[in-house]
This record gives C-alpha cells, structure tokens and sequence, in this order.
C-alpha cells in the first residue's frame, strides 16, 4: 500500500520532491538534533498550495497519518514523527509574493523564514514587529501554527494580531483561502483564527497576508531596581501611562537571574549593583531620537523622584541599549552551567505573579537534584519563564518540578504555556488550563475539521 | 408542546421572568421599533449562566429555536424573531464583577452596557478603549458576538483585540469557561475566537473579560486637507510614522459629504474652506499635555513644509477637538436632509479605496432615485461607511445601490463588512467577501456546534 501511495506522491511532485530510503537519512526533525536522523515513510517537497491539496486529498483518502515541517524550532515536540508517517515540509514554498507599502501588509508563502520578512520590508521603512531567538530559522507557516509571541508583544501582539488574511489546506485537500489585505472583516465566522495556534492540527497554513508598521526610529532603553513585586506593577503602570503607545518592552528579572545574566564576560557586565529582589527592563520605540530621549529620561527622573524606583540607570546610547538587551535575551549565560536544564513559559494574572514565582522558588529548592532556578519574562504580559538547572534527566525528578510550576495556574486561571504550544510535550498538563468542557470542545472541532485524524495527530490533544 | 416548554421555563426562571401574551407586547426587537411590538413565544430574563445553560439544554431537545437579546442596537437585522421562536435577553446579567487594577481587566456579566463599563474604570485612571454611538445602550455580550469596532480601531484594535476571557453557553447548554485574566494562553486552541463576531449563532455569551489600558490624559486633532487620495495613503504614513503609538484616529471625509457636515448649524462651522478634493481629521492620545501639544505641532508644521496637505488647522483646546469631532461623528447632519436613507460599512485594501469610491460615486450618481451619496470612514483600517439618500424604498433601487457598492468588492479582496455583521440583511452578499470553501467551512462549524440549528437561527448562513 505505501508503495502505491509514494508512486502517487512521485505523480503529484514529479519525481525529486519525495525523499525517501538514503536521502530521508540527511533529514532531521529539529534543528537542535541534527545529528539524528528523521523517522518517516517519505518527505515531501511541495512548491504550491495545488500540490499540498493534492497530497492531503490523497493521505485523506488512505487514513495516511501527516507531520508537518516548518523550520524545526518547535519546543514541545510536535514535528517528532514515525517510520509510518508522511512528512510534508513547507520550505520551498519561500517566496515573499508582495510587499503592498501603502496598505502596510506583506504576503509571504508559508515557508518564507522570519528575517527575510524583516529585511524584505526595512527599505521601505516598515517592520514586522514579531521577533525572538529564533527568527533565522523559523518559517512564518509554523509560526502562524504556534502563535509565536516574542519579546515586543506589549506594543505590537502575538501573531495573531499580525495575521490580517490566511490560506490554509484542510484534511481533505479543500484549500481555505482568505487572504485578503483588510484589517476589519465581519463578514461571517473568522476562520484564520482556526488555524492561528492550532499547532498544525486543523490545516496547512501555505499563504499569509502580514500587518506591517511603520518602522520606529528611535530606541530607549532603562534597567530599574525594586524590592517588592508591588512596586513592579506600580512601575509598569506607571511606564505604561507616561510612555502611552511607546512602551515596548517591560522585563522582569528575579534577583539570582541578574546576578548570574550579568557576571558571565564584560559584554554582559551588570548596570547595577547587585542590591535588589527584582530588576527591570524597559525599552521604549518612537520616531524623534531627540525627542523620545528627552522624553524617556524625564519620565525615569519622575518615577525617582517618586520613589517609584530604587535605583535606575539609563543607556546613554544605542551601543547601552544592546549591552542591556544582551543581558536578556543572551539565555546561554543561565544555562551554560548547568548540568540539565528544564524550561517553562507560563503565564498568569499579572497581580498575582510575585507571590506564585516565590512560591515555586521556595518548594524547587527543597526539591533534590534541582541545582539552579532562575525566573525571568515578559511581566506586562503575564508570561514568567523558568529555567531550571538539575542534576540527571530522571523522569521523576522532571514530573516533580513540572508539578511544582504547572500544578497551581489552575486555581489562579493561569496557563501551562504562554507562547511555546502544548504539542506534544506538555499533553499531560493541558487540563490545568482548560475545562473538561474547553478540552471537548476542541475534540469537537477536530472531529469536525479532521475526521480521519491525519493531521499533526496527537499534537494538543488525543480523541 | 410549546405550553408544556413555558411551563418549563417558568421553572427554571422562578415564574416571573417568562414573558408572554401581553406582557410581550410592551417589549420590541431595535431601540429604533419601540413602537412596535416583539413577535415571539415568550421572552426570557435569566440572571445567572446556569440559567441560560438550563434553557439552552431544554430547547436543544425540543428543537426549539432561540433569538438572542443584547441591547438591541444591532445594524443587520439579527435580533427579528418570529411568533414562533424563543427570546433570550441578557438585560438582567448586568453585573461588574471585578475591576483588577494590576491586571489591568474588568470581568462583566453579558448584559452590562458598554458606557456602564467605560465608567466603572474611570475612577482607576483606566480606559476600556472600545467607543462608539450606541455606547448608551449596547451590552457586551452584543458587542463580543458582533465583534464591533468604532473610532479607534488604529490604536487599541476591535472587539476581538480586547476580549481576554469567555464564558459562552452552547446550544446544549454545555459552559465554556474560559474566563482567564492573561494576555497570552497558547494551551490549545482559542475557543473564544468562536463567540466572538459569529453573531451569537454558535453560542450565548455570558460572561467576559476585558482587557484595559491606562488612560490618555492628553488628546491632540486636527483637520487636513488634500487633493489626491496618492496624499491621504502619504499622510497617513506620516502621522503613523512620526506620532508613534500615539495615532488614534485617522477619519478621512470626501468633499461633498464635509460640505454637508458642516453646514447645518454653527456647531458644525468648517475649520477648513471647501476648497479640497479630501478633508482628513487625525486625533492623537498621549500622557502630558504640554508636551504632546508641541510635539504634535512640530509634526503637523514639519507635514506642511515637506508639501503634504495643501491646508492644515490644529485644534487649539480641548472645546475645539470637540468641535472637529462632532462633525465627524454627528451623522444627523447627513442623513436629516434624506428622503430616504441606506448605510454600508465596507472595507478594502488602504491602497485601493480613492479609485474605488470615486467609480462608486459615479455609478451612483447616474441611478435614477438617488439623491445624496456621501462617503467618510476610518481610512486606516480600510473601513469606509457609505450614506445614500434615495426618494423611495423601493426594492429594485435598494438593490441597484447594494449591487454598485459590494459587487466590485470581490476582484479586490474586499468585505461587504468591516463593522456590522452580516445578520439578515447581509446574507445575500456573503458570498462576494468570501469563498464557497470558507462558506462551507462555517456551515461545518454551526453543524457542528450547534446541530440542531437552535441558535440565531438563518443568521450569516443557512444550512
């Protein structure tokens, strides 16, 4: 039977485009296990959205099991696959088809990765706000498919607020195409939203048409100190007001997280003293250098005459500006030392954030075989990331401090995942987030959607 | 069968609050039919979403259909019901239940009215951004299942942006509790996607949570004037680009309907002559007077030395922002002089709207029975509303009107909705904003969801 189904692939994809035996041997399922090789009856290569309808359409047909591939920078599993599965990846399918200037939207093939839409719009002085590690791998497919979030969610969104038109192939082949360039659309059910964070498991994203803006031209940059977590929501509405529309970045880090973020190389020495429990980045975007600094510096100079702060220190430049994000986003600095590590990217009621991170650091470090715990994140957002740094990769040691992080969101309405999906790594604590209700309807819609269970087949949830 | 159903309700319902026989007749279906009275079985009062959960169980086994009730300001024709079918008004869910300073939400039962929302928040200094006419008497459940959108779509996003949390009742009365104060949940699939702009056809908003924003305390207009649509696309660019973050309104009004808008009465006088082609008024919110002031003044002096509006006037205080808005939201001045009057809320590509409307001004102008045609609307969203006076209600000349303004739409990715819905009114032009694939796929949804077509019922779609 697969062997027909190959010789069909090989009719749809004239010939080259399926791999499979020796040269299914050269594929990986993620960029960081590219030493290993990938598990499936074939890959393939489709370059249109015709082709992907057609191959759908036909694994439909067989009851044929589908793994999707975007850029392999998934964190919760979902692009690991079996020697029975067909695995479809998107990136020929690479092109930017239109950058519209006066509309403010781009439309990119699903495979297109990140910094080529970054760059395809700087000369026109536009950005795409979304950003994060990631962007030299990631492919916009995936990222429409895991909702990805990122470091300026607080000005600009997720993902999903950056999708204005989607094309996507269902189970059956049926291509949905609403690609269209407009920001408001009530004509009817929204149905991108379908396939915005459904992780692949409703429909092949093959086409989007992205929301631009005009690219800021001037950055600013602070770190702030505080010894209660009060004082960081008061600072953040206090940020949050003075800069209306500028803030863009509102970071928190927990104390043992600066002190280890900032003593690893000069280049990320710290910008103050290691005095506080909690420290904070702020970055702010606008469109007069002068301006905007003038600005920024007398509304820091306020929140110390205020006594909203206890200590505050301003880049002086754009060359302080990196030095201070480097500090944040270069994580290898928290996890070079240690001898595992284990990630989180909750997310919970911003007024109850201080209270529960304590909490966790508390019982982690009574927990044997935890080495390092190091919180950080997007606080204005809600989303807290741990990193922990333990002993072995003993099962029970990971379910232990998994039960330490997840297991009381559920009483505060918090969620296991922020960003990063459910796939197939965080399966097991989905109910946490979600009802007995929420979880069947979501079976309900891929009963409806997917009848055959071919796509992305236990990824979120099992039926 | 249908005595035996009320006698159920009034069970459920504690007797009084089942409405029927001349009780009825005191209540109508649009604050703008007081007059005449509702059509229907009988009209439901439930209080709490066990309630509404109960009534959804009962009538899913009868097959009973059910008309949902908000503030009764719907634009499409949604809340019609016949001698036949049961209405549900949410009026008595209309409890604040919470305002969360720190988190920055406010959870409200469905039948609160928006104004009662924006007041509550006041006090905090915080602003629940979504504006628009009706905001004395729409609820929010209506609002969410109507996804509406209104004067600052550009700065704080439509419905959909500001929805955090859902508790929705299905048509079998299963609750969806997805009442979460976070901004970002990546566990699974966004289910309340599905209740917010389906029109209340896959379920009954109940409950919500709103995300807030800290309030402007400053707020700049002014009006421009240009002779090419080329110049609008330009200095909307240049607003967006050199007020960063701070644009909130950007309302572009065609010539001949600025003439009529202020010319009824001194209120109204023009701040600009009738010399231009496009009159534009931009509004910015910001966090200090002053500052904002000059800043929104070097911005407006440096668009007129660079030659991008021909004629420019600034608001000088805050009683003259006032007057530059009443005349773009006064709607009266429009439509008072009508015989008769028809609306449209269409939306386009940016890039495309000047060649647009003007073929639609002169197709309408040749249509024998037309008498006024005036074009205005958020330019920045793509959103243009369409008056047209007409002598007669006629049928024939209805649907001459609706066919020169939606049926160019679809060549252009347009939508015969940006704000409204499509409800009753607009079924029959569906298919030109979207595809029989997409049409289908929301006929599998409400399938789905909602099986035995109980809901809102030959709302969007018939099955």
């Amino acid at each position: 039977m697969s062997d027909t189904l190959i010789s069909n692939f090989q009719n749809i994809l004239d010939g080259q485009r399926v791999l499979i035996g020796e040269s299914l041997k050269q594929r990986y399922d993620h960029i960081w296990h590219m030493n290993t090789s990938l598990e499936a009856l074939c890959l393939l290569l489709p370059q249109t959205t015709d082709e992907v309808s057609k191959i759908l359409n036909l694994c439909n047909d067989h009851e044929q099991e589908v793994i999707i591939h975007g850029g392999l920078t998934n964190l919760v599993g979902s692009t690991r696959s079996s020697s029975q599965q067909v695995v479809i990846s998107l990136e020929r399918m690479d092109a930017i088809e239109e950058v519209d200037i006066a509309s403010r939207t781009i439309t990119v093939q699903a495979g297109v990765i990140l910094e080529k839409i970054h760059d395809a719009v700087e000369e026109h002085n536009l950005l795409f706000p979304l950003n994060f590690g990631a962007r030299g791998s990631a492919q916009m497919g995936g990222i429409i498919a895991s909702n990805a979030g990122g470091l300026r969610v607080l000005k600009y969104g997720m993902t999903r607020d950056l999708v204005l038109g989607i094309e996507a192939v269902m189970a059956d082949g049926t291509v949905i195409n609403s690609l269209k360039k407009i920001i408001k659309n009530n004509s009817g059910y929204d149905l991108k939203q379908l396939f915005v964070g459904s992780e692949g498991t409703l429909g092949i994203v093959t086409r989007a048409v992205l929301k631009l803006v005009e690219a800021p031209s001037s950055r600013n940059a602070a770190f702030l100190a505080v010894d209660g977590y009060k004082d960081v929501v008061r600072l953040l509405k206090f940020f949050d007001a003075h800069l209306a529309g500028k803030l863009s970045g509102f970071e928190l880090i927990w104390a043992n997280a600066y002190k280890q973020m900032t003593s690893t190389s000069d280049a990320v020495r710290p910008p103050l003293p290691y005095d506080y429990r909690y420290y904070i980045l702020i970055e702010s975007l606008g469109s007069n250098y002068e301006r905007d600094q003038a600005e920024f510096q007398a509304v820091l100079e306020t929140a110390i005459v205020q006594e909203l702060a206890l200590d505050a220190v301003m880049a002086q430049s754009p060359s302080d500006v990196e030095w201070f994000f480097r500090i944040r986003e270069d994580v290898n600095n928290l996890t070079d030392g240690m001898t595992h590590d284990q990630h989180f990217d909750i997310s919970l009621p911003v007024s109850l954030i201080g209270k529960y991170i304590e909490e966790c650091y508390d019982k982690l470090s009574t927990v044997n075989g935890v080495e390092q715990i190091y919180a950080f994140g997007h606080v204005a957002d809600g989303n807290i990331h741990f990193m922990i740094g333990k002993e072995s990769l003993d099962e029970n040691l990971k379910l232990q401090i998994n039960d330490i992080i997840y297991n009381g969101l559920q009483d505060i309405g918090g969620s296991v995942s922020a960003e990063h999906g459910i796939g197939i790594d965080k399966k097991a604590y989905l109910q946490i987030s979600r009802t007995p209700q929420e979880i069947e309807l979501m079976r309900a819609l891929k009963r409806s959607l997917d009848p055959n269970n071919i796509l992305n087949p236990r990824r979120i949830i099992d039926l």
